[in-house]
């Protein structure tokens, strides 16, 4: 180890120094500490403070609060399943993360400390974590969209081996509203359930692609967000070919609707939902998942079939949909969705004109937590 | 804008009901506020907090005190330059980073709100920022180092049009201690900088690669930070012919010194500094930031040029690197670096060896501001 021990020495004597980069910066208040019993235990020093919370989905009824000793304030959760947690601190009402812990997820504009149990090799929270397996590569490329008037940015993973394989299959993966194209990549762990999904020969290797669905924009708020002054003349779901186009042309594809599946969550379900709609025949494989089930325009009251039976286009788009005899039509939700009853009367309408689909209900409502359970699930019925 | 205010309404549903993803949170204290005479002010909601500060670059003196208004603390700074700039907030001494700011980075274990300041097109900070011209690509690729027994991962930006171009010219960047293949991209703002200096005619159309620089690791700890288990036989500098072999095979490189180019900051100006001797003839162009200057081993008491008296084969080394003509040996410190000593002793040793360099030295010291000026500088210089 001596190569690090002269930079650390080198550099921690940068610390004392002003005007240097506080690279070595230490927190010597342990969090979060993981339990032989299961457990958790989350930290924080604040010895001014007179209450401090935390919030997050590791905490029994998503928010407790904090025991103090020396000045150092601490948390023990229950025993904890594998999972992918969030959690934040508020300290006399001020909000901050754990500054112990350098897991951090963005989710729109929300910032959480996380972390990740596991108990064994294929369990939930396995399949979120890096291991030592044979890694895809994730690209975030500018493809160019003419129908939205934009170039715009998506990120695109490559299963291990892409270099040496001769074609792959795609699968379409979309966030839902206020997300953008790295959503996918980070709370969803998209790149590390594919890499363990397919280490694990549970997943075929398949190309990813992560575009940004917000019509108007080209790119997240950290990337350029730049918008087009215009709105444009297409949709997303009418423009979607302009991302299929990109991916076609630089990527090693496998085509067909036998080797292209698309799927997404909340406003991505319902892109999903209207995009293979609108091109029947084209995916094998759709996955709606916590999906918004709308026909478009100011019908909310109307029920999913009546939407369908006032729309004779939407109705012949569907009927052409499932003429071509996609592989699965996959619908996900959980009971405590606030999206549930759409999905619901989805599935009556699917049930009353005989259209094949395959249904899996959970706990939990519109999170994270189950549209990593619905990746995970769909990755492995592909291809 | 029907669609967004579709799914916005929609959202904002789910933002009252329980069990959701708090998707749309909000932040009604605005910060940064950029104000009209070139000050910026800075907010933090904090009703029941004694004391509020605010460590940051963009703070005189480095920090300062907040002042209170109806339990919204706020700080206004001078007038600031084009910069990207770096804060955080410490209430009542516990550290936060500021909840109306989307904009953070990591900087090893170090986590900072940032904004950007910019009067003008071609300024420092207009350069850093994400601006609707042509734009590269980022990728994130694992690749084999045998000399190291590990997959790698590493970070590769290739320039606008890279698809359609036959070869470009590649430097390889580097990081310092501590830092990972993200650094460069994250604080050192490589992608922006290389879009807009290329969009301005300023730099030439390259591909820039952002290896990993510690050895016994895999990725950065974000990514799996597996560690080989036996310290590696090779050093990194040692190893890095298994970076440029990557990075031949899988893009479309100009071959020779005059299309090859290497810098890096502190460990990385390091890296560099030995890599180049190694490779004598292998790079037409050298760029030291901050760099630290030892030839190994326990010779910290020891000038330059004695270290290199003291051992001939890096002194023939440095005699072949310069005898194959470089283009450009170039150096660049700030004036407050603790590393400044060693590049006084760097230099003397070159001229009186009447090896050609540049130097460019400016103020400040140990400092990401200093590496992105000093990134803009020498990728003008190159090719």
């Amino acid at each position: 180890m001596k190569r690090f021990g002269f930079f650390a020495a080198m550099l921690l004597s940068a610390f004392v120094a002003e005007a240097q980069q506080a690279i070595f910066e230490r927190h010597d208040t342990r969090s979060p500490q993981f339990n032989d019993d299961g457990t958790v235990t989350l930290r924080i020093k604040a010895p001014e403070a007179k209450k401090v919370m935390v919030v997050g989905d590791c905490i029994e009824r998503g928010h407790g609060e904090l025991r103090q000793q020396d000045g150092v304030w601490s948390y023990t959760t229950a025993q904890l399943p594998a999972e992918l947690y969030s959690y934040r601190f508020y300290v006399d009402g001020v909000e901050t993360q754990d500054a112990g812990n350098i897991e951090r997820s963005r989710d729109v504009r929300s910032f959480m400390s996380t972390f990740i149990v596991s108990k064994e090799e294929g369990d939930k929270g396995w399949l979120y974590q890096n291991h030592n397996v044979e890694h895809g590569d994730v690209a975030h490329v500018w493809y160019d969209s003419p129908q939205l008037g934009l170039k715009r940015r998506m990120s695109i993973y490559t299963p291990p081996g892409y270099d040496k394989g001769k074609a792959y299959p795609v699968l379409y993966l979309l966030h839902g509203a206020g997300g953008d194209e790295e959503a996918w990549l980070t709370l969803g762990r998209t790149a590390q359930i594919m890499d363990n999904l397919i280490a694990l020969g549970k997943a075929k290797p398949m190309i990813v692609v992560m575009p940004n669905g917000n019509a108007s924009d080209d790119a997240g708020p950290l990337e350029t967000g730049i918008r087009n002054k215009n709105w444009p003349k297409a949709s997303y779901e009418e423009s979607f070919s302009d991302v299929m186009n990109y991916v076609k042309k630089h990527y090693k594809t496998k085509k067909g609707a036998d080797n292209t599946a698309i799927c997404g969550l909340s406003m991505g379900g319902y892109h999903t939902f209207r995009i293979s709609m609108l091109n029947p025949g084209t995916f094998g494989y759709m996955g709606l998942f916590s999906a918004a089930i709308r026909l478009g325009g100011r019908n909310q009251p109307k029920s999913v079939e009546q939407q369908f039976a006032d729309n004779p286009e939407a109705t012949a788009q569907m009927k052409a949909l499932f003429d071509a005899k996609p592989r699965l039509y996959w619908i996900a939700i959980g009971k405590d969705d606030f999206l549930f009853q759409q999905n619901v009367e989805l599935r009556s309408y699917l049930d009353k004109m005989q259209y094949p689909y395959e249904y899996y209900e959970n706990g939990g409502g519109h999170i994270w937590r189950n549209w990593r359970i619905y990746l995970s699930m769909f990755a492995q019925r592909l291809f």
